[in-house]
């Protein structure tokens, strides 16, 4: 039996593994692009074959393909949709080119699989060709940034999912935690008395802001320029195709596309990621900050601020004996970062497109996909690891009240800032307590220093009217 | 006469220029931030005496506030809102304290002056007091964040009257270059032609995104946590301030503000900023790409791509006599790096907030601000000095056209990708062109070919489709 | 045979597979860092290997460990260096804990490897304690820096190998095309004529730099705080070990390491990862920038630029037949954005750093690995499948030349900027060539137009005297 | 008296101020770039008039310039360097055009001054052409880069003066805390004992490789452009220009500068720049985290570590009496911030240029010298009004150690890591302080446990063997 095949481009012959599915093209991109050993990503994967499906469909509704060939490359697509030939697609996840070459992956290995549906060997393009029949009314064009958007979209449910999650457990500790009276902190200096409850609410309401401001980013990536194949001219698509192309896709998918109006605006601008980057930095800015106040609120055991125990979830050092450490906020937080430096190669990327096309939208995928897979998957383990388990110490939050100064802002109105700060200053320096000094200098009535300096009063709207 | 007068904080006593309206808090903040040596932006201050004006208004009203005192400092915000008093604005734009300095430069300013209405002497603050009388009901975890928003919503106006306008250049465009074939190209090598007026028209398409984009984050800044005073408490505010003082800035201002639900995270999170920042540099990172297509397009005038003219705005060297060069997209790929840039600072400055404040505002606006105007001013000199005046070169266009061997890419339909890509390389090779050698070789008729090779039917929808 | 061995850790009790080599904590850390998916780099995992041999070496020396479990601690780590159990490592890349997970996984692994060739079985510490023995004198503040250290000297070496013959090849293309006259441009307008040898050769000189800037970086990675156990304070660590742990390491790995003076600086400072990674980013701003000028320079091959030709490496496209694309030049592009955005989150991770330690190791390890492996690979596929393969179109060349005005700027000393400027606008608008006009105005002899004029003279420095 | 003279350019007529020493392309590229509003930085001025200074003295020797005007040069040179006539530098620091507007402007007041010390009349350009005598010899292209370089090395002086003040503050500081013991913490969690003497060194350490890194990159800004003109070729630069301009640049500023081996490099790439970014960008990280630091330990006064106290500066807040903020630190770190941001900025301008010029580098001296100064203020008042005036309160440092288990890390060598963690544990949860459990279960005599837990013991090097 035969190992090899020849297979021949515009570049010459060239020998590929009998068994192999995937064609002359890929093996080609595969030793033009030595760069991360990853490969494509398999959901991207799954993608273009789902657009190739629909293209499928629509060519054949369209009289532009025969039934039988339609039919056996949508039998190959729904293969590969379901997971199957994952290890057919050979291309390098950072490629050059445009993603022609993941584009001529997918077509030779859909080609290729659907020959053999139809009875033929592998390589024997004249029953299914690449070109004419898997990638017909297509471009790597319209293909390649189409299947990001799907991508994208998939991508982000699982996220999504994990983001809503944590905003529940963030809400559900603001309730437990809503008697809990402690100090707030400015510049990390004691400001005034708050609710510990307080603090996870605004964890939680940043956090709702996130979910809606990257659920808006969606409408970026559901319009298309499937049917613009070349530079969004629609060359050799045939009317029937744009006009279906994209209920096709949307059948297929279960979600909603649409052309693009513009279809060079479409295939030449990558906005629409930058979009979607910049919701999922702006998310992870806010995660890593909430994740940092994690660590200093649960500093210590004895050293630190010590108001809320993180729960212990491995050895915390290899020396120090006893030792527990916040690993998962810190985890979250090096997500963060890592999400704010793939942010910025994916605004260099889209600003250096040229013309027609953005040849790099490979690192532009390559980096948004880890993004949305890694902000998804360290808020699943900030909630499971993390926010679900906090206790807090409310006896040590509550002597920290006492001892502190701060409260002295709520004479501010009866007296005058300048007394308050003179009342404070002595307290801090004496550790007369303020109150006691307030009424030694006679300056309120024991009851009126009751009224004003009651902290729980301090701390402002109950939390049935925070939405 | 005097020549000095004594002022004290809580460090001690200082001597403050006796005609000064600035206080002891803006002198030490002075001597503190020698950082940039750049004032408080003009609008900055503005915004901070009509939050002031709105609070006397509102303090007043809530019985907290004499008539006289409350009359005095809004007269006195007025006329800081008309342009008055900016150098009494001492503190650097970059300061530490979170805005404390920027705050209290405010309410001395406006306290000294408020007391010469009341006939007193500056300094005199048994009169009108900066900290409780100035400031009552407000903090700076309140003031400062309010104002940013303030003043972000007023910049944005201007820039957005830019960007429209050099929306409706770049339309205007697009109709007048409609007629004009050119090769489009993709990775800067030949693909197939399209209409110059697709290229113009796919600018205004994304340039459109951009301004719904900037838009859209407006909503972030019309929320405001004032009465939220320190770290979103509310403390030392009466119930009729909380209720109404939102109403009163909108009156102020004549935009519509409302108080956010949740002012804890209102205090301590800058994600607002961080999404006007990031709509901002995807707009920038747009219009950078298309500076550098107009950069390319008019590449020459005798050896690059010569397709367009910009209009010559200067002398392009102080050497090469005749030389012209392309400053103006120049200059706005440069506005766009710099905001690319600035939105790192304003990421990692958001990202770096600490429990219940973030102390960078300064910053964050320091950057925001620039990033705003220069982008508006940026599209302004591109619009007029640019756009405006481009010229096409329709017959070297042409040329191009006909030189070019992508208009092969419409005959696979016909013959097959590897036909046509045989076709394509021997007319590459020899020179002969592309419709005589599928004549040569038989494979198609005359009509037939005449019909496929119409370059311009293969350039896609009709403008009027386009929306 | 039993399937599971119950190992416990300060969490408590847990359940490991009988056959494996990590442990408890390995497997906790596996849960509780879902990340990436991807494990630590190879190398890294070898690294610490290397470290582990040195010290159990060292503590052997200094009479702290048993000559027994010493030598069967170095035979478990000699495996792992020859590559061996790389399956073992099962923590994520990406980890909370400043990588004591990493550290944890490498002490569990090496301590039941070397159970084993004592003849007991996995999970009998008493024989070989992963803390006790293998980490003894070692925290995860010290092996985790070192090993990161380590790791990227390595790597640096292959990277540094494929940017030497990447300019190698530069200057054999100088040396190439040094006699093809071409117009040098600038801001992509017509300038004054060059030769095409000297752009490779400004290639070749900025790419010298980067590999001495590479270089240079290299001193840093040389200095270890291993002996600072934890924070740098040298506990429980003897003399001896102290003052032969590093020259044991040079031994190990074949480099020349040193203690660091100031071990807690060592410790908690990241900066020399950041100074790797900032000479990194800047080799990729100059590739990328010599790769755009390869894309610009083959632009084409009709409507383009033409004055080179890339190496044909695949089909350009899945629809334009006999398209070829500036594949490779545009993958190095690509791996030059996604450094730059690596260097960006090493930085933030090295300013996160708090106090004694940076928590934030294993995200810079993450991107600088990458970048490192990256930037060779690019270096090398440029080399191989690029530049050794350009040829040029000295024809088109000088056809350019001839064509363009440029020339003129050799008039200005004869007869000033003015006049020459009035000359070459005049060519450029009726086509009649600078030296037609020079002639027909009578401003020079044709002897002085003929010496001024010579394109060659105007190139500047011959090869030879350029180092 | 004539208001205005009437100038022309390759534009056409222009009317320009008759008192103004700027002429018609100053003019034209103020219009052009109504960008920041801010101008060219003075020292870039004066750098410019250095080198005008350099090339007459130069073209004067090499007998292309008269004696008369060279001398009139000179002169009007001479008054720029001595901060003359800085209001006639009118085009905005960004502009397009790579600086062209920037050198022209200087050009022309140069050669208008130079007119009048001859007995002209301003515009008389037939006494002093700007470009045929005050430019000649010169380009944008080399004139522009150098400046850029000049004043670079004049920025970095003061700068480096400024952290050399600070540095030495700080190992004053580690040696006056050197006697203090305090507890160690890494990831904020309680770590082992160390002295406050050795983070003081700590900072110092890797604020003295700051220095040197700083330092290092010198070597970049000596290397010029000059003799290079149009894109490196040296067009219509004389022999002996090109012999002696580096040595009389080197004269005039005192500096050694020498020229580049390659010039067309040298006028293409900025790397350079980009290694003087990269330097600054580290060095702000390591400050941004320092003052991190310094706010940790700081913090309180008593819901904090509180570990040493900042100097107060001002008040704290406008509603919060007796606050007292962290305010240096604080602006500290939003230097580091937007040095950062810059950073990315200058590094996108780099990658940006385009064959044989980089077009962008008014960006990147617009950022790049931003970064400079306020590193080097930021460290001045960082010195001045902070770190001299820290003081530490011993004994809480002192009842953390005490408080904490950390110290149980020093037991592990004589009873093993998992004794220890469970002692530690105990400890913990009980609050019996270690040495009492120790005893308490005989695990070893009191004599043992004395010397292992002394807490001095635990901090490592003594002080004087840290270089």
């Amino acid at each position: 039996m035969k190992k090899i095949r020849t297979e021949a481009d515009s570049i010459g012959e060239m020998d590929v593994p009998a068994t192999a599915y995937y064609g002359v093209q890929a093996l080609r991109a595969r030793q033009n692009f030595p760069i991360t050993y990853r490969p494509l990503h398999p959901e991207f994967i799954k993608s273009m074959a789902k657009l190739k499906k629909a293209s499928a469909m629509t060519n054949r509704d369209a009289g532009q393909l025969s039934e039988t060939i339609s039919e056996a490359i949508i039998k190959a697509c729904d293969e590969i949709i379901g997971g199957l030939f994952k290890k057919e697609f050979i291309v390098d996840a950072i490629q050059g080119g445009a993603g022609t070459s993941a584009n001529m992956n997918a077509n030779e290995v859909i080609a290729n699989r659907a020959i053999e549906w139809l009875g033929g060997e592998k390589g024997d393009y004249g029953l299914v060709h690449p070109n004419d029949h898997v990638n017909m009314a297509q471009s790597t064009n319209d293909v390649i940034p189409s299947a990001g958007k799907l991508t994208t979209l998939v991508l982000m449910e699982k996220m999504l999912f994990q983001l809503q999650r944590l905003y529940d457990s963030l809400m559900a500790k603001s309730r437990e935690f809503d008697p809990i009276l402690k100090m707030g902190r400015t510049q990390l200096q004691d400001a005034v008395p708050m609710r510990l409850g307080q603090s996870f609410h605004a964890y939680a309401s940043v956090l709702k802001r996130d979910i809606q401001r990257i659920e808006s980013t969606k409408q970026f990536m559901r319009i298309l320029n499937m049917g613009g194949t070349a530079i969004g001219s629609c060359i050799n698509v045939s009317p029937l195709y744009l006009e279906n192309i994209c209920g096709n896709i949307s059948k297929v998918t279960g979600e909603n596309f649409v052309m693009a109006d513009d279809l060079f605006d479409a295939t030449q601008n990558l906005d629409g990621f930058v979009s979607v980057s910049a919701a999922l930095k702006t998310c992870a800015v806010n995660l890593s900050k909430m994740c940092n106040d994690l660590r200093l609120l649960s500093s210590g055991p004895k050293t630190g601020f010590e108001e809320i125990n993180l729960p212990a979830r491995q050895n915390g050092s290899s020396i120090m004996p006893g030792k527990i450490n916040p690993v998962i906020p810190e985890v979250v937080s090096q997500v963060a970062f890592n999400i704010i430096g793939n942010d910025f190669t994916i605004t260099m990327a889209a600003e250096a497109g040229q013309l027609e096309l953005n040849a790099f939208e490979p690192v532009v995928f390559y980096n948004l996909f880890e993004s949305i897979e890694t902000l998804g998957r360290a808020a699943g383990t900030l909630n499971d690891n993390c926010i679900e388990g906090i206790t807090a110490n409310p006896k040590h939050c509550a002597e920290l009240v006492d001892a502190s100064v701060g409260i002295s802002t709520a004479l501010c109105p009866a007296i005058g800032y300048a007394a308050a700060a003179s009342i404070a200053k002595e307290s801090l320096k004496t550790g007369t307590p303020v109150k006691e000094l307030v009424l030694k200098k006679g300056l309120l009535s024991e009851r009126e220093v009751e009224v004003l300096l009651e902290p729980f009063a301090m701390t402002g709207k109950p939390l049935e009217m925070m939405k």
